[in-house]
């Protein structure tokens, strides 16, 4: 029987209720695949500063290294916002596991659901356009990480500096993941970056036309972040897979998150060259209701599938669980930041979303 | 009498004919307020490299020095699209005139006028909610001048970079232009960093509540960029001045104006701290409507009020077109673009929108 380690990291506020359901769902999954997984939970975050002084104490970077994937639910909370930037939980533990696991390939996929365009934010004619798209993030690299950075000189004077910076390999890696992305959706690449200003944005472009001849079928695009954020707004359905540097990822991804208007629903993979990953919802800790069992568990849950497509090779269990998502939601079995006036007296709980999709499946 | 010098630079695509309406309309305000405009027109822009070579030809520089202001329209299109990055007029016009000038202070409003909230991309709800902000972005530092930039090494280690970079005293006077501004609207600045990552926004911070403390009227609130994109989205008519560095100013500032639907009808104004500065609308050269007399000249008469106001101390000159641009929008002289099926059969030309204001003036 085919065994797979999973390191659970529900860390702050909804995440581990949220992780409860996707917890669940893989138990059915396991039955059903013939799989057993092993789900060691290990402390991050705030909870883990709290108990151990470290949002990313050694126990967990070494169960880390040990598991075949990382299911990460959210950190961070205002408990812990008055801590020094470089010790807070979103970034202490985040920043380091990306960077330690070299977990260069940030896949985040935003999508309107039949149904819910009314979420949206946008106009309803542009949220009813049939949005989809993912955006493809550089994430152990550019301005994130790169060296020097440092405050320097006195007085008025005095400067803080920060490098971006980007190498080709660094560059033909991650544009290597955005084209394959392309190749199993629908054939189109935009390349973001700010060619008019940045040096690296140069070396950025002519990488990504050098990966382009390799993927005939695929068409790219390159397009200035300034530009981008506009055409997301004004027509995010000409896209299919947005090709980032970190920092206009970071932007990028959270705005088509929004354009969306269910955070609550989409997930994330961080993944390295040997298939390792760690998988998280897009949304944060959500403290404002966390501990009430209303918080929507589905981007967990869908984060699981995207474990289960990226590191543990299971395309099947990953699209039921996908499927069984869709019809939950068309079945009308809503947490209540999803409903509207109409049905939110029938609003269910996050375990009731949880055995719904278990039911499908 | 009052006399006031103006270089005019009028560039490509749509910038002559809404030009020739702005100069129409202080031909009136000179009547009026008895003030004498020399009005002193420069090549600049693709028209500019066409002509001498030079996207900013030296006898163009010069007339813009012994000038009071410059009023500016937009530069670039297709014809000069594949000239290399840092001679393409965009960026060897633009970005030359805001260093050598040192136009550090950007002002970036924007607003969904009564009316029009169906040119917005957003929801009808949030559009109708009551957006009119103004984006004061930091120009002339940054990672768009920062030193060093380039690119070294070879292979696939070759690797570009730039440098973000910003001392206490370009951070000191960009905030106190936004808290000054903040002071004559509605008291709050909204500052846009990403302190949990970089270190040039960790100083960003700590000037800008330096600053704050000299203005106790104004309430001061800061925003993770990736955040700020999403709340542009989700809830604009929170904002009333949002304090930018220079890269996120240009990503905010673009997805601000599209937020409103009519970028035809957004000025910007680009500030030294001697007064003199360089108005030119947000939106592009527009070539695809060039030449036809159906652009909309709003964005260049607002940007000839906003340079009353700011560099020639004429604040009820432009208060007046101010109030004679609404007036005309709500008289119903609308351009193609600000129709709806119901009343495009008679959308007004360019010259008839500037006759439109000059009648209300
Ligand atoms: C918490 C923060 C450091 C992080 C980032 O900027 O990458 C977050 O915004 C994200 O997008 O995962
Ligand atoms: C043309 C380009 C260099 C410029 C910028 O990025 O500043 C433009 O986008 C702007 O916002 O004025």
């Amino acid at each position: 029987m085919k065994q797979a380690n999973i390191a659970v990291l529900a860390g702050d506020g909804i995440g581990p209720e949220v992780m409860q359901e996707a917890c669940k769902v893989l138990d059915a999954i396991s039955t059903l695949y013939s799989v057993r997984f092993s789900l060691q939970p290990y402390l991050v975050g705030g909870i883990a500063i709290d108990n151990t002084g470290s949002a990313l104490p050694d126990a967990t970077l070494r169960g880390c290294e040990h598991a075949d994937a990382i299911l990460f639910g959210s950190v961070g909370g205002p408990k812990w916002d008055s801590l020094p930037p470089e010790q807070r939980p979103e970034r202490a533990a985040l920043l380091t596991l990306r960077s330690h696991f070299d977990l260069f390939s940030n896949l985040r996929p935003a999508k309107i659901y039949t149904g819910l365009e009314h979420l949206s934010p946008l106009r309803s004619d542009i949220a009813a356009s049939g949005v989809d798209l993912v955006v493809v993030r550089e994430l152990t690299s550019g301005i994130y990480f790169g060296e020097p950075k440092g405050v320097e000189g006195d007085g008025e004077e005095q400067f803080a500096f920060d490098t971006m910076r980007y190498s080709k390999r660094e560059i033909r890696r991650i544009a290597v993941a955005a084209f394959e992305a392309a190749s199993r959706r629908h054939n189109k690449v935009t390349s973001i970056d700010k060619a008019n200003v940045l040096t690296t944005s140069r070396l950025w472009r002519e990488v990504t036309e050098e990966v382009a001849a390799d993927y005939p079928q695929v068409i790219l695009e390159h397009m200035y972040i300034d530009n981008a954020t506009m055409q997301v707004m004004r027509n995010p359905a000409q896209f299919d897979v947005l090709l980032c540097p970190n920092l206009f990822g970071d932007i990028l991804s959270d705005e088509c998150a929004m354009m969306t208007g269910s955070m609550g629903l989409l997930p994330s993979a961080s993944m390295n060259a040997t298939g390792f990953g760690l998988y998280e919802p897009a949304g944060g800790s959500a403290p404002d209701i966390a501990g009430k069992g209303i918080a929507n568990p589905i981007a967990q849950i869908l984060s699981a599938a995207l474990m289960l497509r990226y590191s543990l090779n299971m395309e099947d269990a990953a699209l039921a669980i996908e499927k069984a998502v869709v019809s939950t939601l068309a079945s009308g079995v809503l947490t209540k930041e999803l409903c509207n006036s109409a049905n939110l007296h029938s609003a269910a709980l996050t375990a009731q979303v949880g055995d719904a999709i278990v039911n499908f499946l």
